[in-house]
């Protein structure tokens, strides 16, 4: 099979963005508009991936770079037009193999689209990719005679009867690299603007008798740019309803396939329910069964099977990542910070924070409480205002508590501290040592009662 | 007037859902797709109410059971066609009266829809409900001369004129007991599927003489099945936005239409505000002016009139339930939970948590606190970070707190437990002892001062 | 230019709004149908802006006088139609000048729309707002022969022809004061409902040879009223929709146009991210570079450039207002109350209330705390569950923590009070008397052991 080079334009300012932020790096779906389009590039399995920055192209590099390092990168200072961009990719473009020429601002479009336009071209033909669109005024007329293409028309320099065309250019093309080059040695400026169009391949194929074929992409929405705020929204739109629905065809239960955003990858077993109006963000696996409540933000996490996520759930695994057990429950109002691990059937309540602490097999962290830095035993009780002081204002420290120790409400345990198996911690304790298994720890002052106090009155004003 | 008995098909799988659940017990609206079905059923008076289980038949059982005792199960075992569906229904169904077929999986049919069906069987004919479907590729066409309906014909069996018919059957019918017996003891099953098809009953009709009806359902939800995650969603949907216009009709102001979930009931008085993204769930009866903030969660609950919830309110009622006096303020992030019930003007702030508790009227707890199995009196105020330590690790124990009681700050009252009238607990106490009334009452270390202490640095990495 | 003088009908009952509420006092983005109405007048420099009241007068102009003290109020009692309403404002017009009719509940009209009608009357023609629609049913049809108006013809009289026209009359006009004053002196109501019409003006301008023009308004919103709760949702939700648009071309990045509700004034600086969900209420700035997560509230505040704002998190500044500083990081799950002043780069976390505080640059609250009256210096540090007792059940008393302060877990600060510079506060301790500056404080009670207590076991039921 002829091998491919893939070529993503991706110098462009984006004015309409309004944005200090390269255009390509704008963000669909929690990820930069040229993710989704390097993402093709490699479902392609493209020999090369070269990118052609230009405005922001220290900060567009260094992003790729990152995700992708591979990625092969070639600058276009300053901006001349199209033509001009992928001429500074000739360098890197062998002499064999076809040239997929992609956009880093359109990112709904899929492989399977760019597969049908690679095999249009067969190492032989210049392939077009085009759409029609029911406005196609603005855009670049495609002229046919049957199935070979005879021109791409500005839509200025279009007569009546083209500008009543409504199949229009949308900036993809594949091309062998051997005609892409000589055909870009031949483009010139001289026009309105002085640049320098790729669209003028379409003028040399022509006079070289090479075949222009146009494939015709029937989703619009997979050659759409982003070039506005607006647009930016309406594909990140369009990309949700199409994960959404792709999750229901996996047997997803979603309560409104309108109201779920999905940042990353969220893969979910049997019988999973999502209520209204959840975030996923980064990586998040669902078990089988369980069941996500509404208003939950969930980032980079694993929930068990069976697992129920009450609403108001806030998951933040970022990169040490979070889990929760099977059949635990989990919320309403409860946050899960990274290192967070809870085991099967821990119950975390409203108002708890857990970070960076393990909880094994029905734990319990019922009400307002924090848990940091922490070890928890099996069938521990943690009481409600129960706080480990893992920090002493420079470091931070652990708290191991053992299996089935109750604390009490609205204690202290100041890190490091362990306390001991079977143990109890008396309500209001301030723990600062550690206890030995299976007694009662009590830290705190004695109740006295003073009668003849008077509670203040309203100051007068 | 003629009885009537209703059978419901409900034996079917719904591979499509890739559930273990059997399909009729999906939820719609938080109940399941059948408990739709059998409500209408209840509402036209059905004499009985014969249900057709298969796929999952002792857990459909189970749980129509609960909540319809006097419903007749039948089993279909193996599942050979509609027609045997309803076969299996014959011994429990009367010689006189008229049968009227359901679909346990096509929720949203409406009991006028059905009555009208049922008027148009009359006792002596055989009443089919159909639709006019924009596009009726897959579906049997009805097939008339004038008002008679002379054949469903199969979307295979169609013919290129026939295949023009907008007009479909949907499932339902109302036919005469006796017709009924007697035309599906004729049924066959001798075609591809090797299945009884109900369908056939038509031919019968025909050949007998009876006069076959088909009354048109001009709103073709009424008639929409749910085979798939993507159905039921969009029935969901459906469902809520009839269920927001009618609360709209009836007064309540909504934020967003899109953007309201019942599942229950919700009873609203006059006045009545919800803004945007609330979710209701069971019983719920909110009275006059109360206004309802973004992104509350309200489950069995009754809101007082004048009260105000604001965002982030989260009340889970349960069996038990929930109550917010009038002119009540709750939230944000307050939870109320089951047996919380708050008199009138009670003030309940963020991160607190009600459980089992009485306030009477002007007690206020407004940050940050938990109150479970306690009784508060009239104008307490009870301070932020303070704990009824409730649970002793194996009971649950009563806190008491009288009228005009100040707990202060981070306090711990350790149930059980009484706070005499009038009574002021210091901040940072923990109240093991019941106190007298009007006395201040504390349980806290001496201050002490530590001058020449060094806090820890920075461990060397 | 002519004068121009507004009146705007604000007598109307609602009576399918089903409220106690005037109808003109419902609120559409937060403020009432006739603020909305009156801006519109503001905009236009009327020189009188009259508002006939009638239902709910007092109200209405005790609200209308608190936001637009220069509202002059006649009343309309009884009500005895649309003509009888403006005659009562004949004595506030002067004989010079136009006067611009418009409905106190239609609100989404647009200053120049107007603008074109006012300039259509020009001083000495009758000019009426008209508008297509594509069921003009119930409407009153604009009658013309080529650019003049002959008639407005209500849909019962209309004829065969008559009724096939979608031009019709919106309730807007415009007309010289003295040819106002003129023909509503020869209304009557001789007509079914015994009312007094002020589309009757139309015949009596055609009467003395007045050219009567009609302005086609093309956007069918503008002239919409609301006359029950489903149009007052859905003309929020017009209202909604344009104003993100022109947030979108602002700059500002939406991740949902069809979720965020704004209901007062947003002014956003550059690259500001505003995640799904969020409702803004009265004045909210924020700067360059900031991003506002998902399910957040803000209502009356300032968020400085690049603060990230993670979800849920609510801002109520109220008259006080509340600021966010530059960096800063709040939530999620956190509440700033009137009077938050947050610095640079201050943390607020999760379950934590800041009320009439200022915090300086680098101070952080990370975990369930309430700082309430206080004034807390640069890189503070303030503990898990860390509470200002700012209320003595009488009078609120302000905290001070110095610069550099470290406040353990689960503390109270007993206001007044105040903890030196550099101090540090032990975790558990209730702290009452002012502390020196860096010294260790701690007001706790001493760990003890009981080894030989049983914790309680399960009563027998």
């Amino acid at each position: 099979m002829t091998a491919v080079d893939v070529v993503i334009m991706a110098a462009g300012k984006g004015t309409r963005m309004k944005s200090q932020r390269p255009k390509v790096l704008h963000r669909l779906a929690g990820r930069g508009l040229v993710d989704h389009v390097i993402d093709c590039a490699r479902q392609l399995r493209a020999r090369r991936t070269i990118l052609v920055t230009g405005h922001g192209a220290d900060e567009v590099e260094a992003a790729v770079q990152g995700s992708f390092p591979e990625a092969v990168f070639v600058r276009q200072e300053p901006q001349l037009g199209t033509g001009h961009a992928v001429q500074q990719a000739v360098p890197q473009l062998p002499d064999d193999g076809i040239a997929l020429v992609l956009n880093g601002d359109v990112p709904l479009i899929r492989p399977e689209t760019l597969q049908t336009l690679v095999q249009a071209c067969g190492g032989e033909r210049l392939a077009l990719l085009s759409v029609e669109l029911p406005d196609p005024s603005g855009y670049g007329r495609i002229v046919r005679q049957g199935r070979r293409v005879l021109a791409i028309v500005e839509h200025k320099d279009a007569n009546e009867r083209q500008r009543a065309l409504r199949e229009v250019y949308t900036g993809f093309m594949a091309v062998p690299n051997a005609l892409l080059k000589r055909w870009l040695a031949r483009l010139t400026n001289d026009n309105a603007q002085g640049e320098y169009y790729l669209t003028d391949v379409v003028k040399h194929a022509v006079a070289d008798n090479v075949e222009v074929v146009a494939i015709s992409c029937d989703d619009a929405l997979q050659v759409e740019g982003v070039n506005s705020p607006l647009q930016l929204a309406e594909l990140e739109r369009a990309w949700q309803q199409r994960n959404a629905r792709a999750l229901m065809e996996g047997g997803v239960r979603l309560a409104d396939p309108a109201r779920i955003d999905v940042r990353g990858t969220l893969q979910c077993g049997q019988d999973v329910e999502i209520d209204v109006n959840c975030v996923f963000e980064g990586k998040v696996v669902i078990g089988d069964g369980a069941r996500i409540g509404p208003n939950c933000v969930i980032a980079n996490a694993t929930i068990g099977a069976g697992a129920l996520l009450q609403a108001f759930t806030h998951i933040q695994g970022e990169k040490a990542g979070a889990e929760v057990g099977e059949r635990a429950e989990i919320g309403p109002f409860a946050r899960l910070r990274p290192g967070a691990r809870l085991g099967t059937e821990v119950h975390i309540g409203n108002f708890v924070e857990v970070k960076n602490s393990t909880l094994a097999r029905g734990a319990k962290a019922n009400h307002l409480a924090y848990l940091g830095d922490a070890q928890v035993g099996e069938r521990v009780n943690y009481g409600a205002g129960s706080i480990t002081a893992n920090y002493d204002g420079a470091n931070k420290h652990r708290t191991v508590i053992e299996d089935d120790v109750h604390v009490g409400s609205n204690c202290v345990l100041v890190a490091p501290v362990r306390i001991g198996k079977g143990g109890t911690v008396g309500a209001g304790s301030t723990i600062t040592k550690d206890t030995e298994p299976g007694v009662l720890s009590v830290a705190r002052g004695k109740q006295a009662s003073i009668s003849g106090w008077q509670r203040p009155k309203k100051a007068p004003k």
